[in-house]
């Protein structure tokens, strides 16, 4: 069970994500990286890379082979490949990548999942219908979207947005009392499970200037995210809020709790990128699977240039591994006889 | 003219402007201020510092004792005082502390301002009606509100948040190209006249995540911001976007301009508090005056406990100091005959 190797779905074959995660084999050992195989077209990654590429036909095969070889799960062929340039072939080869990693992990031939980065616009042209992958890989999971949640994490901060693809005039709607406690509650979960915090503290923004200062700016604080909070309290959980959201993220503040729940996307990720922009890691909290991700895009306009950083896919595949970790010392604590 | 003293307006006297005032001139030395005098109650003052206090007259009296004592000018009686303990009589002697400082800039006593911070609660219990101080100041001077603009500096950025004080609901409506332009407008003249840049680089956020997607998520971006761009751009001015606001502020993208225009009130302030909360500073663009403040409230919570920081309010009456000397220095290249 320990060994098992983490499946990293290449993304967009024309994307920076097949030369990331050649990167991030290259630094395997002085990164102290878990073992991993690639999933996708292995022609993505000898487009961009020269290095040693090993085909497998199975995940366990991957661990003989990772210390002199980056091992790759062919499951698409995305036809020619030019980076920077989308294809629709690239886009559905994405796909194909990104469901085949999900069914792995599922059926406990992977660790869990790490995806590089895909093309929206070009997923949506060949029938993609999902926000993003992380809704695409909690229906797969049979996970309810509001229970999966997107949380990003650096090494200082954990932001999790409540509400996240929506056009900001949409925002003040979207946010229910139900939508915030769901998400709150995956939150307090997911960083029991993932990071072995036995009693998280969370913080929640206000969505308005200053938290609303008591109505006078919006009553949304005082309508839905206070008794939201008030609800959760009574329930044990940790978490306080709503409060002023600029003043959440300096390094004082942030040595306060664990993880901030925040009202909408720019709230979330405008702090944690400032912080950690190339170093930051989207993990889905809520899924039966470790899933993470480098907080970043496809990047096409650099695509193939050998200049792409890869230290958020590095962060990506280190966190899904202490994640895996803390799920098994978790899994094994219960299956333990009690004294 | 070069010696003209700052007037510093003490804000609530139960606040901790009083406190960080006081603290600013034990270290006048050490941070190389220039001189500034207090204006309010001397007793707001004495209710938490014991060091040596000179009462003045007038302003050009506080270059003769700045050296040994923190000259106050009294321009008003704040009753009792308590610390931590709002009071009306104090929020009246906070107004007239702002309203006296304002003018002595305005007929040219005084170098500029410098504001502690009042508590809006209060001052609006006593008449007031303006959103803030900047608006006040703004009035007194004879400035349109749109044409004064607040910016939030600290060492490794400066912000500029096109629409400030409003319910997160109301924003999308209240973004117009004529606001837009006006804001980046004086953005730009501001820069020029307080910080010497000859010529402003400034980028714009989008108003929605990821600037819009070019529609799927909104089309202020394609409606509003961008025809504002490209209108200002045709004068003349540099600036670029509207881009993602998240990828925005991380220490690679702050080096590629000299101030960001923000959409609403947290976009811009999450980004400068986050990495600044200690020294940030408010400056107002647009007015015939220098005036700066801390960018922080009266924290009554922690009033007269000597645990204020007065970092921020250092580094307003620093950048106060220079804005001042980048003015006289325009204005002298002007009057200079030209070869």
């Amino acid at each position: 069970m320990s060994d098992l190797p983490f499946a990293i779905s290449l993304g967009d074959p024309a994307g920076i994500g097949p030369e990331i995660v050649a990167k991030a084999w290259t630094m395997r050992e002085a990164r102290n990286l878990p073992t991993f195989f690639a999933v996708g077209d292995p022609a993505a990654l000898r487009a961009v890379w020269s290095g040693p590429l090993a085909a497998i036909d199975a995940p366990d095969q991957a661990c003989d082979v990772f210390a002199r070889a980056l091992p790759c799960l062919q499951v698409s062929d995305a036809g020619a490949i030019t980076p920077g340039c989308a294809s629709v072939d690239g886009a559905r080869a994405a796909l194909q990548a990104l469901e085949a990693s999900v069914g792995l992990a599922r059926s406990g031939s992977a660790a869990g999942i790490v995806t590089a980065p895909v093309g929206k616009t070009q997923l949506y042209g060949v029938g993609f219908t999902h926000p993003g992958q992380t809704e695409f890989i909690a229906e797969r999971c049979g996970v309810a979207p509001d229970n999966a949640v997107m949380m990003l994490a650096g090494p200082s901060l954990r932001v999790v947005p409540i509400t996240i693809h929506l056009r900001l005039a949409d925002v003040p709607a979207a946010l229910t009392i139900d939508l915030i406690r769901a998400r709150t509650i995956a939150t307090a979960k997911g960083l029991q499970r993932n990071f072995g915090i036995a009693r998280p503290r969370l913080v929640m923004t206000g969505l308005n200037p200053h938290a609303g200062e008591q109505g006078a700016l919006g009553r949304e604080e005082i309508d839905v995210i206070a008794p939201a909070v008030a609800s959760l309290r009574a329930e044990g959980i940790d978490v306080t809020g709503p409060f002023a959201a600029d003043a959440l993220f300096h390094a004082r503040a942030r040595k306060a709790y664990d993880a901030c729940l925040c009202m909408y996307h720019d709230q979330a990720l405008i702090p944690v990128k400032t912080l950690h922009f190339d170093e930051g890691v989207n993990m889905t909290l809520g899924l039966p699977i470790v899933r993470t991700s480098p907080d970043h895009g496809t990047a096409f306009g650099i695509a193939g240039q050998d200049s792409a950083n890869p230290g958020a896919m590095i962060a990506a595949i280190r966190m899904a591994g202490e994640a895996a970790m803390h799920r098994r010392a978790a899994d094994a604590a219960q299956l333990a006889p009690t004294a």
